[in-house]
């Protein structure tokens, strides 16, 4: 394994808005106009994944649903249409320079799991190509206005994944879930170096958790964290702006890159692996732990 | 229950020194010197609740181990002679001031159960004098040099309980417990409002963490957050410097109010408790935790 790994995070407006009115469009019409949103979002990010390759990123990680809008800002059975398998077409696209680079890359895409149930779904391609597996968004926000997710997702169903890439063992962790320390702490029980969190967040409150919350999970657990956020106001909603700032954060909760506000952007960092040790075995939280005290977290209280 | 809550936070430099070396005093002299050396602080804590009477504080929490030095930072036997029952003649002492102010008073104190069993403790008393109870901590640090706690402490076996004062419902962590997210957790899970975090902690990797664990707390919970550190270098062992910044932060991850690094000091802040309804409408939290995926939390894992 690799002592310094080298990490990129894309941040990254969309391109194509769809229509804001759709009353005239049939469901043909509609499937196609997704598609070329689709469309334009993959050829962005392709280009980023050349970009991270000149640079020497090592594992790559994307935005929240990162292949289009963020359409949790309407309500629109549309978008049902916008989910795919995982793997699926974005997967395998992906996988595929992946692998001429050598790179594990984290794709955040809309998951159809079967007709009917949909996912926020993390898909992990490793540096040689291979599908490793997915994460499913545990914390499934409802905020009004503009954050209407129950209404596309139903909750993650597979727990708190991590896995065994080229450049060690990683983990995602799903934009919302970052409010929420226990995943974090199970990640990382779980032997996660680094935790990647690509999120879709606006300004408001959040801007000041965004470099609060996760520095503090970074801390908590003696883990590297890769914070990712879109940037831009997205039309037809006009919803936004999202603020992008994607950064890493190293285990003793700074910030050591960190991206602008605004512009689409690749982000990196170096990650001193050994930091992980030399925190842990300086202050021992692991050791200290008491689980057998812990049972109230998992009981539905009050 | 009062809206708003004038809470209160005291840090203070110890007064008298224990002796550097004992070898030439016999036991009766060890415990002579001890037993100045606490009514130095119980005298100048004294003065504090005064001084908090005056200034209309309702609620107000002391610094870790108040009554003496933070003698962790040596091993030696005879600081188990410093230990007290709970209650005992500090809480009772405290518990008639309390009583004359109204206040409601935290104090932390070295915990005598049993012969040979000894709790790092905090005794809460309500406004009306009477004692409501005791937190035990619950995550005992070792950290080399001087933080020796697991010699002095066994870890605390009452789990995480909450008290219901004249200021609503309350709750104290103590100290190395506050880079657990996990007990603040279940302390908010119960329903405390406060938490106060009763501290001993010097400059170095801690100071910056200070700013950022308990704000995070803060946040995660929707709670407020009392935190206290002492002042002053402490001799015979000149360990310290303890950095005071005793600050209270609200339940959006913003302090409030917040004290010197090092004078002797009662910090106030006006506890708006209807902000915490605000925040935990806004974000919705507890409606959106997953309980039933926690299950690795109680585990001892790896």
């Amino acid at each position: 394994m690799p002592t310094i790994v080298k990490g990129g995070l894309v941040q990254a407006a969309n391109v194509i808005a769809p229509s804001a009115d759709t009353s005239r469009m049939g469901p043909a019409d509609i499937r196609k106009e997704l598609a070329s949103v689709k469309e334009a979002m993959m050829q962005k990010h392709l280009a980023f994944v050349e970009q991270a390759a000149k640079e020497g990123v090592q594992v790559l990680c994307f935005q929240e649903l990162f292949n289009g809008p963020y359409f949790c800002a309407e309500h629109h059975s549309r978008w049902y249409d916008f989910a795919e398998p995982v793997p699926g077409p974005t997967v395998e696209r992906f996988a595929e320079v992946a692998k001429r680079h050598g790179m594990v890359i984290i794709l955040p895409v809309y998951e159809l799991a079967m007709t009917g149930v949909y996912y926020n779904t993390a898909a992990v391609v490793d540096a040689d190509g291979k599908y490793l597996g997915m994460y499913r968004k545990n914390h499934i926000p409802y905020v009004h206005p503009g954050f209407y997710e129950k209404f596309y997702f139903k909750h993650g169903n597979l727990g708190y994944p991590v896995f065994d890439t080229a450049v060690g063992r990683i983990a995602v962790y799903i934009c919302y879930d970052r409010h929420f320390p226990e995943g974090a702490r199970i990640l990382a029980l779980r032997g996660a170096w680094i935790i990647f969190n690509p999120s879709a967040t606006i300004a408001g409150v959040s801007r000041y958790l965004w470099e609060l919350e996760q520095p503090a999970h970074a801390v908590a657990n003696g883990v590297y964290v890769g914070a990712i956020n879109r940037v831009g106001t997205e039309p037809p909603w006009n919803w936004g702006p999202f603020y992008g700032s994607s950064y890493f954060c190293n285990p003793r909760g700074k910030i050591i890159a960190r991206g602008s506000e605004d512009r689409d952007e690749l982000v990196t960092a170096d990650l001193n692996l050994d930091m992980i040790k030399e925190v842990r075995d300086a202050w021992q939280f692991f050791r200290d732990r008491r689980p057998d005290t812990y049972d109230d977290l998992t009981r539905q209280l009050p």
